[in-house]
């Protein structure tokens, strides 16, 4: 498979995401065989908003291929500051790295900085647009912990207006078939018309709730989001919303017993800590999961042929 | 040896304590037969508190075993300013890494974290309380320069209140036989109660002492102190105590031919830079002796196989 | 070649600066073969200033060389906020790493701090005085481009008065036979007086000019530079004098097919980014070139053997 740039999954095809799937499942089932791959590979990771997780999450992923990393950790510190475009300082850094992973605080960022980049670039995040990386953890963790991507009944609960997680993840699994959506927000917080007309298009069936008592008997995935305050112009709506739905032990008593947790983290109070070692929780193997997803990806852009090491 | 996590050096007991200097021992005397140990493992250094020397050692420190790093700086940048929790943030790096060094402003923040984490944790210091790293650099620092840890006077100068690298050291020294000490400091900041009582219960004798002058000509171990100005209240009481006792060449004069010079850096004026190129100063070696003693501590953790690498 | 530091070029021989580009050239030619001859070897960068892009070209070339880095990026992190001196973090630096590369704010630092280091020290620039590590990377570019540093008019435009790489790299050309400079500026940043009398005592030929227009044709290096903010009092000067010379598709017109264009970046308005595909514009190799001759110096000072593995 040949991979250029990773700046949106809608720029590749469901062979070439089941592809990466099914590359990071193996790397699932042992991820020494993959351990020096990309020795004297380097990644760039710039972060001109600064993203602890996401940013960790990446140089792991290197660190565990074998490369090394290199990078700015927030944009306070770059040339940008000296008045430098993003598009000189992609070109410049593209002279130090092998591949680039970058978040940017502007929506489109990412598509501007691949038009530039003479090495493979990845986006980590551009505003409050597109997080692709993140929609492939979500992805491998279902496929991990459901053994499948179609046939589920997945709800979706938190702030469904504003989480762009929760928009790539809907807008992912509707390419596979006979899924079933459960959105649980409260009313402020509900999913955007544009999602629900793609769903609609797409005919897929989908009911809403507020809470998710009346609900979580159904779901064969649950995925819980924070409600973030930095999206609200008023501390007292965020006040009030934020603690809407809580997932604790006492509503998981009505939840089937192979239901999988997902959370892209980090969480506050939606979900309790007393959930966390229940066997159906599944948000801290996610993050493990992103890791081996992130890579696949670096694995698929570099070209680097684990075909042999892999068989062996 | 089988330690889960290194937090406090009550925690480990004496054989085991010895068996980690003992490994340290054995890299001062060949670093290079240990640099590709930890071929393949991270190292996560989370540093919510600043402390460049403390995380470029351990950075070093792994390095030098063949390893890799990766971590935030200041908890600044780091998902915590989401409000997520502490042991959120350490379950999720220990997707990422194989040993987590650790700093935190909380006292007994590692007791915390420890608990949660999946792969080794060492604190790299919580508030004023804990620092055992520097402890274990400090005892190596005086075996390596008097080839033993017991029938020592030691003498610790300057911050003798507020000093935990002292209170530290104090503690482990009182495990090894006929030890004396020597405490030498301004009334303000002499050593708390706390520790004459556990002085007084282990039979160890000390004197107390005002001024270097009079009581340097005793000592086999001298570990001077900053007076630390973030510990007052006061600029006028810290202007006139942090210069009390400076130790120069002239004072040195009246010192043994053997004493080693200790302190855990950084210095401001209480050691005279003349003193430097003297053969008794043995703090910069300290350093040195602190990525050693670091090196054995994450093979130790890390379950390396070193002894054959060693014997051979 | 054995040089112990590096932290100006008048310190080091015309026949090492040659060797060092020889070394350069060879990397050039074929980086692959130099990718694991610092393996096990640590870079510590010590930025007390931001400098990202200077940062991290260290960074790759050590990282190209299978070596591994540790530092700080700004001096607000380091224990020199605690009073210490920069001797002290300079000698206990050393204890981590193998060789460091030192930016500070500071004329002068760097010649203090390599009396002390007990490692290789490198200025990766210090105050606006010296940049000596960006000279070599002109000089490699030159070279690769013009495959001379002889016989070559040279012409500088832009901010010639403050400018620290324009008076490095015309104090490096007068080194070389028959070298001739344009100097382009306007009055109020026309080169200091002190540089012309270099270039008199050396007997070498100049013209100055105004625009680059009228002189661009006589030029086979131009040398732009970006007029930095940072160094004006008064924000209506910078405006006015920012934009005097810009060069274009239509100014280019003018110019040598074989001109090579540089710049050491970063750049503003003063090259527009349609001249980016040209084939005379080198800035952006010239980074690149940047990575290999900090791969040399590495070398050099590490005193690695890279001759055999350089033949076979």
């Amino acid at each position: 498979m040949v991979l250029q740039h990773f700046t949106t999954l809608s720029d590749i095809s469901s062979s070439q995401l089941n592809q990466l799937l099914q590359l990071a499942h193996s790397i699932t089932e042992c991820p020494d065989n993959f351990s020096d791959l990309c020795h004297g590979k380097i990644l760039g990771t710039l972060f001109f908003e600064p993203s602890t997780r996401t940013r960790l999450s990446f140089e792991s992923a290197m660190q565990r291929l074998g490369g090394t990393c290199l990078g700015i950790q927030s944009g306070a510190t770059s040339s940008t500051t000296k008045g430098e475009t993003l598009a000189d300082t992609i070109q410049t850094v593209s002279c130090y790295t092998d591949v680039i992973a970058m978040r940017h605080f502007h929506e489109g960022a990412a598509t501007l900085a691949a038009e530039v980049a003479t090495v493979p670039l990845i986006n980590a995040g551009d505003g409050g647009h597109l997080h692709p990386t993140q929609t492939l953890t979500d992805l491998l963790t279902i496929l991990e912990t459901k053994s499948r991507l179609d046939h589920l009944t997945v709800g979706f609960c938190g702030d469904l207006k504003f989480g762009r997680t929760v928009h790539s993840l809907i807008q992912a699994l509707i390419e596979y078939d006979a899924n079933h959506f459960v959105l649980i927000s409260p009313t402020e917080l509900k999913i955007p018309d544009y999602i629900k007309n793609i769903l609609d298009q797409h005919h897929i069936t989908y009911t809403e709730s507020e809470t998710l008592e009346e609900v979580i008997d159904q779901l064969d995935v649950l995925y819980m989001t924070r409600v973030q305050k930095e999206r609200f112009f008023n501390e007292a709506d965020y006040e009030r919303l934020k603690d809407t739905n809580i997932l604790d032990l006492k509503t998981l008593e009505h939840a089937k017993s192979d239901l999988a947790i997902l959370h892209p983290l980090p969480r506050l109070n939606e979900i309790h800590p007393e959930v966390d070692q229940d066997p159906r929780a599944a948000y801290f193997k996610q993050v493990q999961y992103g890791v081996y997803v992130r890579m696949a990806l670096l694995l698929t852009l570099l070209e680097v042929d684990h075909a042999t090491d892999n068989i062996d």
